[in-house]
This record gives C-alpha cells, sequence and structure tokens, in this order.
C-alpha cells in the first residue's frame, strides 16, 4: 500500500472535485482526505489537495502520473504529486542563535517531524556540539561582505542534490538574488516579528521602542523581497510594559520554535499550495 | 441556483468520495466544498460534508433526494440534505443574565448570523425590553418545583413547528428527560465552564476555589446527562490571582458569547456531524 | 470612607516606594494596591499607582493634595489624583459600524464598565435607535471636506465641560491638529488592525491582500500622527485561506471591541501612565 | 550592591504597606518592585512580594532579618527573604518523556532560567545521554510496586543536602506520602492536562474520548492529594476531530513544556506565594 498526495491548481469549474476523485477511484485509489478551495465561487482559480491510498503492484506511479497529466491539461492545471514512501530532505542554516535548529533536532529525532537532514550550514561554529550529537554533518562557512557570493556558492555545492528544501533557522545573513534563484522556491524563513510589522534588522528592538501589548513570529517562504514571501505561519504572545528587549527575545523564542515547526510540518505534508504572494494551508 | 449541502455518515469504505462526487455531478451540480473525516483509515467510520451548486429547473431537490437515497443505501449511510434558501428558525430560553442573548440578537440583526428567530422564552422578565425592541415575541413563563412539567409543556407548544433548533442562552433550569425527548436533539446550550472541568451550578465559584489560571466556556449539544452531551465550541482566557469570582463572571461573558456563537454559526452552516457523543465540526 | 488612586511619575531614586507609602500612611490612609515601574534600574524613569483608602472627615482632599505637592516637589515627580467618588463621563464618537459603541453601551448600563456617557456624536443617523434607547442624547453631526473645521467645532462645542475622554469607537474621519489640541490629550480610538501592520485605510483589505495567518485589533490614545499613538490594549485571532475580506471584518468586530473595552476599563481604573509613545499600564 | 526578595504574608490590615516599605527604607534598601494582594479588602489575609536593594557592607542580613522578625511579629506575619547572590538548586526526576526535561536543560544552559540542577533522576535510562552531555550526573533507578519504598529512599538520599526544590518533569510514578513528607513542599509537577479535568493517568486518551475542542497542561505544586495541588500555571491549545490520542500527546508536549517552564521560572524568582491550596503568582 503506497499513499500519495496530489496538489492541484486551475481556474475554477464546473465537476472538477468530481473529475478528480473519478481519476483516482479509477486507478484502484481511495481517497482518504480531500479538501480544496476557490477564491471565488463565480470564476476564480481552485485549489485542491488529496491524499490518497493505492496500490503499487495494481497500478504504477508512471501509470498514475501519466493519466493525471492528462486529466490536468484538460482542467489547465498546475500540479504535483508525492509519495509518502519518500521521506524529504532538509538542510539547515544557522547562525548564532540556535533554539529553533535545537527545537527541530528534537523533533525530527522523537519521530514528530518526518524529515532526514542531510546537513547544517552555518556562518557560526556555536552550533556544531548540537548538530553532530545527532550525528549529523556540519558545515562552518563564515563569511564577510567580501566573500558572501563564495561562501553562497559553497552552500549551494553542499545543498546540490541532497536537499529538497532548506530552512532558515535564524540564519542571519542576506542573501543574494543569485543564491534565491540557485537554490529554488522552497526555502522557509522564521522572522522574529509578526510581519509585516517590524520588518528588517532587531525586530524586537523596534517592538518594545513601539511598545506593543503582543509580539510575534512569522514564518514565511523566502522571497527576492526581504519579509515579503508568503507567510506560512504566525504565533503571538502577550507582553507587557515590564519586558525589556532582552525578555522579549526570550518570550519569542518559544513563539519562533512553534511558528516555524508548524511551517515545516505543512510543508512536509505537502499541505501548502502558494499561490501570488500567498499561502494556502489545508488543514 | 441553488446550493446544498450533504451531511452523510457511513462504515469507511473504498471509494466513497469518489462516488458521492460523481453523483452530485450526474446531477448537474457543482462542488464547492468538501471535506471528510475517518476515524481509522483501517475500517473506520466516515463523515463527509459536501456543499455544491444546482440548478433547481434541471434538477428538482425530489430527483436529487431520491437519487440519493439510492446511493446512501448501498453505503449503509445516514444523511441529510440541507438547502441554503431554507433560513432556519431560532428559539432562544434565557434567564435573568442575557449577554448571550443580546450578542445572538446582534448577530442575527447585523446579518452576521443567518437564522429566524421566531421567539424567546424566559422564567424571568429581565429580558423583555431589548428582545421586544428587536420586534421577536417574548414569552415570560414563571416556574417553580412544583410548575416545572406545566412550564416546560407551554415552552413545548410554543415551539412546536416555529422551531427548528433551541438555544438555551443562559436558561438556569435543569429540563426533565421528558422535556429533551419531546424537543428533539437540536438543543445547544452554553455553559460557563471549561468542561468537563466544574460541572453543575456556579462554575465560576468553583474555578475561583480551585484557583485556576485559566477558565473557559463551552458550548454543546444537550443530553439527558447535565453537562455532559457532544461538546461544539469552546473558549479560555488567562485570569489570575486578583480575579473574584465576580470578575471571573464579567470575563466568562466575553468566553460565554464567543463559543456559543462559534458553535450555533458551525450548526446553522450545517457543519457539524453527531458521533456518539462527540462532533465533527468542518471548517 | 473615599477611595482614591494617585498616579506619579519622577526619575527614579532611593526611597521612593516608601516616602509614598509613608506619606499614605501618615495621613491616614490605608494602601489597597501599590504598582511600580523602573524604565531601568539604575537611574531610569520612575513610574507608580497606589489605591488607598482613606476618611474624608479625617483627611480632606485639599490637606492630601496640598501635602502631596510637596512631597512630590522633592521628588520631581508629575502626578494626578482621582477619587472614586467621581465617576468619569465618556463621550463616544462614532460612525455606521456600530458593534463597538453596542458593547459599550451593554458594559456601561449592566454595571461592567463604571463611567458616565453624557452624548454620542455621530456623522450617519445609524446608531440613534440604540442610543436613545438607553436614554443618551445622540448628535447628528454630518460632514463634508468642506464643513470638517465647522463640524469639528460643534463636537468641541458638545464636549465642553461635559466630557472627561472621549472615545472614537470607529469614528472613521481623519481629525484635524486642530481638533486634537482643543480637545486634550484623552482620546482613545480602536483601530482595525494589530498595529503597526497596516495603518490607514481598509486595514482588513491590507490583511487579507498580505495573507497573513493572524488579525489583530489595537486601542491607543489618539496623537497628531494617525495611528501612530500610545498602543493601550491589543486583541488577536487566528484566520485562514478560507477567510474574506468579509469575514476578517466579522472576525475583527469581537477583537475591536475586546481590545476598545479593555483600554477603556484600565483608563478609568487610572491603570495607565503615558511615557514617552507608550504606556505603562498596570494590572 | 545585593538584592533581597521579601515574601509576606498575614492578616489584612491598616498601614502594613507602608510599615514594610519604611522598614527596607530604613535599612538603607531600595525598592526595586513592590506587589500586594488582599484576599478582602475588608478583613482578609494579605501577601506581599518586595523586591530591593541594599549594600551589604552597610547592613548585614543579620540584621535585616533580626530586624524583619521584629516587624513581622507584630504584623503576625509569614515570611521569608532570599537573596538574588544565591542561586537555586533543582533536581529533577523524569520518566521515558524528556520534552521537558530537553526544555528545562535548554533554558538552563543558555541562561534563560537561573538555577543550578545537581543531579536528575530516573526510573529509565532514556534520558541518560542528553543528561551527561550537560555534564550533570544522571541517577538510574528502576522501581517495581516492591522496590517503591526503597526507590524514594535513594532519591531521598541523593537529593538531602543537595536541591533546594524537585520538580517532576514527567516523572510518572505516583509518589508515597512518606516520599512526599520527606522531600519537604517545594515539587512541582507538570499535569498533561488542563485541571481539574482529566486527572489521573491518560489524560490526552481522556480528553479524546471526551471530545474537547481545547486542551491544555497544568503546573502545580505536588501535594498528598494527586492532582489536587495548589495550580502556579497552565497552558492550552485549540485542537479539533481530526486529532488522535497521538497528536494529541504531539500538541500536548509544547504546552507541558511552556507551562512548566513559566512555573519554575515562578518558583525561581519568588514570586508565588501559597496560600491554602491557591497560589499567589505576582507579575
Amino acid at each position: 500500500m503506497q499513499k500519495a498526495t496530489l496538489l492541484i491548481q486551475c481556474p475554477d469549474g464546473k465537476g472538477i472535485v468530481a473529475k478528480v476523485s473519478q481519476f483516482v477511484f479509477s486507478h484502484g485509489g481511495n481517497i482518504v482526505s480531500s479538501d480544496q478551495h476557490s477564491t471565488d465561487p463565480d470564476g476564480g482559480h481552485f485549489f485542491m489537495r488529496v491524499e490518497f491510498c493505492f496500490e503499487e503492484d495494481q497500478t504504477s506511479t508512471e501509470t498514475l502520473e501519466a493519466g493525471f497529466e492528462d486529466l490536468a491539461g484538460s482542467l489547465r492545471a498546475t500540479w504535483e504529486i508525492h509519495y509518502d514512501s519518500r521521506v524529504m530532505n532538509m538542510a539547515i542554516a544557522v547562525s548564532q542563535y540556535d533554539h529553533c535548529l535545537v527545537d527541530l533536532l528534537y523533533r525530527v529525532s522523537h519521530g514528530e517531524l518526518r524529515v532526514n537532514i542531510p546537513l547544517v550550514v552555518s556562518n557560526h561554529e556555536t552550533a556544531r556540539g548540537v548538530v553532530e550529537q545527532h550525528g549529523i554533518p556540519f558545515h562552518y562557512l563564515p563569511v564577510t561582505k567580501e566573500t558572501r557570493r563564495e561562501q553562497e556558492n559553497q552552500i549551494m555545492a553542499l545543498l546540490e542534490g541532497k536537499s529538497d528544501f532548506l530552512v532558515l533557522a535564524r540564519y542571519m545573513r542576506i542573501l543574494t538574488k543569485e543564491f534565491l534563484d540557485g537554490c529554488g522556491p522552497d526555502m522557509i524563513n522564521i522572522h522574529h516579528s509578526f510581519l509585516p510589522s517590524f520588518k528588517g534588522a532587531n525586530p524586537y528592538r523596534q517592538a518594545y521602542d513601539r511598545g506593543v501589548k503582543i509580539i510575534g513570529a512569522t514564518a514565511h517562504y523566502v522571497t527576492l523581497e526581504l519579509d515579503e514571501g508568503p507567510i506560512i505561519a504566525q504565533a503571538v504572545e502577550p507582553v507587557s510594559h515590564r519586558d525589556t528587549v532582552e525578555t522579549l527575545k526570550q518570550k519569542g523564542r518559544g513563539l519562533e520554535q512553534r511558528a516555524l515547526a508548524a511551517a515545516i510540518q505543512a510543508h512536509v505534508e505537502h499541505r501548502i499550495i502558494r499561490y501570488g504572494n500567498k499561502t494556502i494551508v489545508f488543514k
């Protein structure tokens, strides 16, 4: 028994759910979960996620995909399919603050988050200990303004063929357009504020200066525009006048861990469809 | 264009989603939203909610229902269908505390909650003013231990043929088995605690005495077992040692309003399937 | 028995709590609650709120205030004192959206919020009914770009001597510098976003376009800079890709009510000290 | 410069705040923070927490304590004083589930939680690795029904003189009255439910069976009555019909970590006064 997840987006129209369901059924599949969303019932854009089981000895993935390619053509749909047997590879980049990294290592090693971690890269040595304790290769790649492109190339070489997506778990360097283009779209960042508030550097200091009564953290896909990518998950917590920049940072750590873990979980379970600068996150 | 919502539950099996989708499609319907849940992928119980549009001049509701009756038979399914054109009638029972009532009246009169309110009954006169300002009949039916059955019969007579479901918006009398049997299952109560904590009388006093740091409210369907019915929605809020029984009650009011309104909204949009003593609440 | 609340701010120094406590005690007062905050233990700014009871036939308010004036001088403190016997007058300005207004009227009429409402002004007729049902004068003052200053003058004339503070309960007009200067600092606004995100017009539309996963509301004191005044209270709630601008607005209503009511409660209980563009809100 | 925290409880009366403030001031102390609470302004019980700085070369702790002993006598107060220079020793007991332990180790090693961890005891070997990586002695003390008292005596011998308080970080054995009496009152437990709901074993299973829509975790002081001790902190999170017992456990882990860390933080900063079966937790 194999399990697959199909993600589809296409112009809205009549009978799409029925056609997709019928397709799965006629290939011996059994739908475990199906969810859809339409931006506008009258002629908007349509999104669908279907999770189904099928017998690989009866239906090969090639047959399935070739068949769906035909259906997708008639629906003018973009689509992707993921098989449960394939565990994703998640590379991690981190700087000095290792709380998100530590949280991810715990979740992965305790079976909460089903990914392989092929490697961790960092521009600091701080996290080497905890990474190597988990038997994961740690690559220290220091960087200066001058060596930036060179260091990014080293990261790209390391990721090449080994990583399905990259998590910036408080990696505190701004990446170049070249790197973002070269690495592909699947890069998840945790920003330590409730975006779009407090973009850029020192968001806890900004939050402190503005005197907000609630702080937040935001996990989002990385795009060329800094802190402007599609938001996946956010978390918030009340604060008060008693909080200093330091205690905001401490409270923020828990928020960052939660928002990032939720975003990665959704990404790994193929629950996310990107659309424009937004995300559909099926529960 | 008519819109319908189909709620189905049956033993889990292969191809149910496909069969239901295909059924809707073959009757000229277009699925707007479809959600399902299975208690256990390997032979559990299956639940489905399908919202679809169809043209009444092409497919009559009779044809639709007769056709689905056949399909349901083959699936051994229990099912119900609701048409959007039919606005539900929600009767309300209330005692002295009118905050939930006032909130519901506001939501209904401002188009947030799509129901008719045919009448409000109360064992106190307190709420007459606000109810009659909304042009809704108010029935004052005082009650003592001795007149209990008689008063309940009066309520049942009032509801007869006028009400699809009854909301106990802080109605502070325990209802008899006879009344519950006579009124049918669709009765929603708001209990002023985070059930199953603090059942019975004076939950805020109980919460105060126990020294909890968070209080809650619970909206649930009414069953013979007091405060034991299927939970629909809950809401919570932090409290501290500074809170008195009085301030707990005040904070609780907002929670009760929110939990009750959320539960009614889900009920009215036919998002709830009851199963044993639990609810499936499709989002 | 009279109850007073003293609010103090001064440069931090040694023994301030002891001096103030001693002052209250030596005037026959009994401290019910005392709270303080220092921006920086080493030479920062100091804030204190003291609630105490005293016998007016033993200590007159004149004696008390004259005595404290001396102490304040030696501490280089700014201070204010409020007596519980004096109920504050809260004028309300509103436009078409009346959910915050209705919530405030409910809280005041049910004794949850201890204020008098001398009048409500509006640039629309929408809210007249509900206001007059509460026996409160309703003033309809329509406004155009051309009549703006004139209408503001009418509002100022109405408030003159009747109002301790003004609540902008979704009053959708930008006020002039002249009006703000003329009305004094105690004006509380509810902004329908999680500030500093989504300032200006149509914040729910902005939130929808950005694809945030949590929305919020912010109650703040009004300053010349639009949506930049000191934040008093914020409230948040999760949303998803299913939410439209319309459902964001609906969810937002509850948030606006809660944030505004919390801010007014704190203001009325004299729990707030403004400092720069921030607030100290003693719990 | 030394910093001290004074915790006081006594029958309520006039001038207590002034007397305590005056006492601190007259001993050269400067109050950094002072908070108080009265169960009832008219003759209830009074609680106070005062944090102050003083010069040890001018006022010895002996002088301070002897002086306060006199004042406490006149107030009929119970009191304790804690000096910031003294870091508390926190022993930890754990079974197989190590998520709370791991979280505490992270917080302590990163300076978020200011305690020493002299040792960790466990009835399983599971946590040895992570504990010893932090250079902390790990004691494996397996236990059966028959060896229970003996094992508890071993724990008591280990703690003797080394531990100021004991944290039960998911230690899954019920402790005997003898152990609880022998170890003293300062034992903090994390219970994996929103108490008083779901006491006893398998609370996530109980929550699943009841069909609640929100789950929680509760940190409390341990008393002879299982799961009935004074509550210090609680945390909650929404769940739905999609959650299985397994996913409830996963979500619960984050809640348990948060509630336990918050409770320990408050305990370590001497913010908690126990009163009857409740806690005053000064913020």
